[in-house]
């Protein structure tokens, strides 16, 4: 696979999830694979879990981790190409190709600024690693999703359900921040890829991307929606 | 040992000089015990001297080291529960689960604000972690203690001394800042354990906890304090 | 080696190459060389590529990394010199006792503020270090030279040269802001001892110091010195 960008980038989710449950069995079954290579994390915005989750499971593969956070180097990268009045993708073109002389995998994370819901959806940073980068490259969480966040979720519904095609419910919450919606769309695609039972309900005016939802049911009313529910 | 937050966590201080003593001798003797374990540090106040010591004392036990530091997301974790006008103590219970998924151990240094004396004792990030977390909690330096640092001092006694119980004094120095407690008062609850011959010296109203001074004498004339004193 | 802070410090280059170009064959030949050691990497000012690359090097030899960056604790280290009003050397002193303690090798990179130059020229942190650190030193770039750069050029022209001694041409190149002349002058002193087919070429005033320059020739006309160039 030369990028996981999408949940989509998975060919066979279920296999996917079928493989994740294996190794958590077993986290030390592949420890040689990764002998002598190196993940490289470029954190653009900060992290916990999946800084943590990923240097774990990197370690689980033999692998050696570097991890590049914000200050350490990159923001100042790329505000030089800013000052240089240089292409930004040009600068990010000379970073993916050092990163990539020493990466056998990147791992980039870019949270969207929240201003410009354009600008961020074109996911610059992200994209221009994987044009540029000679090595595969791993979303992290961008603008426009967290595939892997949907993932694990796909593999604890996995391991919790108690009947074969249960009601999943993904629903709003409130909170006092505009978050993006990186994580629901990232659940949806990969639940549509499984054909699980999916209901989507959240206040109007606070609509998903229409692509991303197709044909999964929308219910604004909250206490509808999740009737019946055995996953919210 | 589920915790070790104050010097009074070891049972049998002498024993742990003594292995402390034998370790230094044979670094590596142990270099398999901590083969695919994971130790994460997370400084909530930037360290030099315990960030090396602690991540060379992992890697000679065989473990995997994860180092956050200040702004790599933490500070930023927190500040969020801030807005969210939750429990802070609910967002750390959070925040320790999840750390713990990742951690065979935990080591955290949250030093004191020096602002609020009866807000920093209470230490709420440190014991925050032993709270919630479901793995062993390492106190790398809070507002009441710096029990590896007492360990150090006790290990250098032991190896300098020339007679077997040497006078120690504790003796205050001048310094331009407010400094917190942690350091003297852990080094005073380590030496009681030990039933050293030690004094403490500092100027009128500079007090320490009564409690952890306990019957140690107190001698408010650091010249005479100081006298045959074997070490300061 | 006890240092290496500038191209100088090898003594010989020719010979330094051969050995690089066969490690790049087999990069791990040494892997056990560095096993049970440590490299620490105190980066004063950020970096990526020599962070990335030094990192990997130590990895190939089976080294343990700790990398420091700015705000880790090292500017608050030197700044809380600065309000003790103690001699700075002092207390660079301490930090690189308290280093060498836990590091087998220590890299470091401060690069100049490129306010005042002649406070610049004293490299006073690098060589702070190499003065009081009890293990060897290895310059990460300084305001005075980058020798990892000038090796890492020469070794480049040693592979992609076509004849055996083509001109190369050191050529300046219009910038936005101010540069320090560390990589300029470490590549010139690098290949003086190579005694290579070397011109310099930049506009008048840009002068670099004499005593690197030394008997290269310096031509004022960017067109001509390029003429039958085989490396810029």
């Amino acid at each position: 696979m030369k990028k996981f960008i999408q949940i989509n980038d998975i060919s066979n989710i279920r296999k996917a999830i079928d493989e994740a449950l294996s190794l958590k069995k077993e986290p030390l079954q592949f420890s040689e694979l990764g002998k002598s290579k190196r993940l490289v994390l470029l954190f653009f915005h900060t992290s916990l879990r999946t800084r943590l989750s990923t240097e774990n499971a990197a370690s689980n593969l033999g692998m050696q981790v570097s991890v590049l956070n914000p200050g350490d180097g990159w923001s100042l990268e790329l505000q030089e190409g800013a000052v240089m009045n240089l292409d930004c993708q040009e600068h990010i073109k000379e970073a993916a190709r050092v990163v990539s002389q020493y990466a056998d995998i990147i791992g980039v994370r870019a949270f969207p600024k929240l201003k410009d819901k354009k600008a961020d959806q074109l996911d610059s940073i992200l994209n221009g690693f994987v044009k540029y980068a000679s090595v595969p490259v791993i979303n992290l969480e961008c603008c426009n999703g967290h595939p892997l966040q949907a993932l694990t979720d796909a593999i604890t519904i996995e391991e919790e359900k108690k009947i074969s095609r249960p009601k999943i419910v993904l629903s709003w919450a409130p909170h006092p921040k505009a978050l993006p919606h990186a994580v629901p769309e990232s659940f949806i695609r990969c639940m549509r890829q499984l054909d699980a039972d999916l209901t989507i309900t959240h206040p109007k005016g606070l609509e998903l991307d229409p692509e991303t939802v197709g044909d999964v049911p929308i219910c604004y009313n909250q206490t509808e929606a999740l009737k019946d529910a055995d996953f919210v």
